[in-house]
Parts: structure tokens; C-alpha cells; sequence
């Protein structure tokens, strides 16, 4: 059984943390909305037709009678039955936390481009936007970034067992969600965060990865979570 | 064993949701921020002591050796072990699927009052918050009560089980702070969304939680997450 991947086409968005579980897994999947002809309204037909648990956004994974909606969840299922986190309850529970943790990085990396609201442009709120990048740089990433930091301590990876959970991935994709959107200030903070900058260019190595990296199929960033305005940037 | 809970004292903020969940659930802890002589101070201390599995902020569960942080990812493990919410797996996922979404809107709900920084006063973010507000009424109350209504449906609650999970109570505590902050926004909603209504008074009835509620220890809505302030609502 193949697994069904939903998320929005044209950006690589909360999609992306499930879709390099999956693609490191080696896990068989479907990306649904990606197929010729299916489209954003085709994944909306699907998002609303009655279920018994329908998400309220994408990304969402169907698995047989299941759809599992929310990022950190879906890894949850996956990092459980494809062995991508721990099987003890303290590693399981560790991985989920360290997810959650990026996850609500994630949503203020989106916030600073659109401090306002979600549906209006960019443009609309960038006054905002030049307030809030500049606690975003000055206090959340340096927080953040110095948080992980010290998880990833002497041991390299998230929890100690010498390889990658689904947890190590996301970080990855997060930092270089960051260098994509906040060159400028991620070559200051780079020096600071060592263990942090190693974990990505590790990852980005695994042997695992490299069909996928090297396939096209991975979407390049552009106008999704993380944007690069040159004018929300700096040191 | 009693578990040790950590959250700042002085607000419900993201402790109340594991609060809920331990009283409800009949199962014995200390509050440890708030026990005479501890304050912000000792939370600090504590929550920064070196350990395999760091916070990354409040609140955490100490559990023996075990020490869990991110609201949801601590009620998936009260869940699993006090058997308050379902034991399989879809169920299990199911729960913590809305706990999550639960947790973006009550991210959300914060970032109305403090739209640019949470290191700011609400009075330096004001001009802001005038805007942001009258898009989370406007577009993203609707939109996740709606779904909370989607999916209480017929049933009453989140499962088809006929009785609470943690992720009622916390939907429950979320209506409640919605009520206190944006009252002349829910007198309009809450016509729209009976069945969200009536599980918000079901839950506040449950004989489980009546020593808790008139205890006294439940802390009041103030400076918090959800804030009252009369501009920031409206019909």
C-alpha cells in the first residue's frame, strides 16, 4: 500500500518535513496534488469530502482508512511504524517534542513575512514585517538556533542513538529554510551554532537523500513559509 | 509517583491545558511554579538545569525520569498512560490531530495583542494589533470554530466514544478564552456554532472537574494568552 501525500503544489511548505521522512524512509508514496491534472482544487474536492477525521489544512497523509492531518503528526505515525524516532516511550516522546519545537519556529518564520494576516500580500503588511523581522533576527533565531544547539550538544544528532530520526530532517530543513530567507544574518549566527550548521550539511549528505536532492523533485524555496526580502534581512 | 508540573505562575497561559487534563483525570501533581517560595525565579532554574531531554519553554511534566515539554506532546503521553484519550491508533492520532490545531489557534490568539514581538509591551504593538484583530475575528475565528463544529457534528465529542478526551477539555478552555477576550465576537459566533457551545458548557459541568473549578486554583484570564481588550473586539 502506497501512502497519499496531500499539500499544496509550487512551494515546499509543512509538505516538505513529511516529504523527507518519507524519501529518506525509502517509504513508497503519492504526492497527490502534484499529479498531472490534480491542481489546488483537487486537493481542496479531497480536503472537504466527508471523512470521519478531515484535516484542517494540508499537509495531510492518507493510509488506507486513515487520513492524518498536522506535520508533527503525521511524522509521529511515520517515525512509529517506518522506525524514523525511537520505539521507547522517552525517545518517541523526545523526538515529538523536538518536532513541536520546530514547528512553532516554523510559524513565526511565516509570521515575519505576514504579521498581519495570511490572506493579505506581502505588500500589505510589510511596515509590520520590517518590526517584526527584526525581533524575529534579533531574538527568536538567535532562542531557537541556541536551543537546538545544545540538544545536538557532543552527540551530533537529536537523541543519542548515532543516526537521524525525523526530527534531525526537519531541522535541516528549517535551517536551510533560514539561509534561503536570512543569508545575512545566518553568516553571523553560523559561527554560533555549530552543531547546528554540522546537522545540515550532514543531512544534506545522507546517502538516503541523495535520489531524492539530485531527482528535481524537491521544489525549489520561493513565496512560501520561508521568503527572502532583501529588506528583511541583516546581520 | 506525583508528577511535577512547570509552568509560570499568574496566568492559565499553556499550563491550563495540562492542568485540566490532570485534574479531570483524577491524577495527582504538583504545581510546582506556584508552590510558596519557588516563582519565575525557580522555574528558570529548574527549567534550565542540564538534562538528556531540555525544554525548550514552559510547560513541562516531570515524570519520574522522564521530563516532557510542548503542551501537546505532554498530554499525548497523560493520554496514553491515563487512558484519557482513545487507546488505538487512529483515535490516538485523531486527538492529538485537534490538540495540534487547537495549539495553532491559541498560537494565533496570542499574536493578536502581540503581533510583532512577544518581548514588547501590547501598548508598543497596538497599531498592529488593531489590524490583526480584525482579521483573526474576521477570517480565522470562523474558520477553526467552524471546523471544530465539523467535526463535534453529531456526536458531542472529538471521539465517537460518548465521553471526554484531553483534547475536549482544551477545546473547551480555548471557547473559554475566546469568550473572555472577544465577547462581542462570540455573542455572533456562538449562533453559528452550537455544537462548539454546548461542548464548551458540557465540559465546564463534568462532574470530574467540580472540585477544580470551584477550588480556587483555577487562575483567572488576564494577562495572558487570550487578553480582553475592548478595541481589539467587535461584532
Amino acid at each position: 500500500m502506497s501512502y497519499q501525500l496531500w499539500y499544496w503544489d509550487g512551494i515546499p511548505g509543512r509538505g516538505e518535513f513529511v516529504r523527507l521522512a518519507l524519501e529518506a524512509g525509502g517509504i513508497a508514496y503519492r504526492d497527490c496534488a502534484r499529479e498531472p491534472g490534480t491542481e489546488a482544487s483537487g486537493l481542496v474536492a479531497d480536503m472537504t469530502a466527508p471523512r470521519p477525521h478531515p484535516p484542517f489544512a494540508p499537509p495531510y497523509l492518507v493510509a488506507g482508512d486513515l487520513t492524518i492531518a498536522q506535520t508533527a503528526n503525521i511524522l509521529l505515525f511515520l517515525g512509529e511504524r517506518h522506525g524514523l524516532a525511537p520505539a521507547d516511550l522517552a525517545g518517541r516522546l523526545w523526538v515529538n517534542q523536538i518536532q513541536l519545537t520546530i514547528a512553532d519556529m516554523v510559524a513565526e518564520a511565516h509570521d515575519v513575512h505576514h504579521p498581519i494576516a495570511s490572506e493579505l500580500y506581502y505588500e500589505e503588511q510589510k511596515t509590520e514585517a520590517l518590526r517584526r523581522a527584526e525581533h524575529f533576527r534579533g531574538q527568536r533565531m538567535p532562542k531557537f538556533l541556541g536551543y537546538f544547539e545544545r540538544v545536538l550538544a557532543d552527540r551530533g544528532w537529536i537523541t543519542d542513538s548515532g543516526r537521524w530520526t525525523y526530527a534531525d530532517l526537519s531541522l535541516y530543513h528549517v535551517v536551510d529554510g533560514l539561509l534561503y530567507a536570512f543569508p545575512k544574518r545566518m553568516s553571523t549566527l553560523a559561527r554560533a551554532f555549530p552543531q547546528v550548521m554540522s546537522l545540515h550539511e550532514r543531512v544534506s549528505k545522507l546517502p538516503e537523500l541523495q535520489a531524492y536532492l539530485s531527482s528535481g523533485r524537491r521544489l525549489p524555496w520561493g513565496d512560501g513559509i520561508f521568503r527572502h526580502y532583501q529588506e528583511l534581512d541583516g546581520n
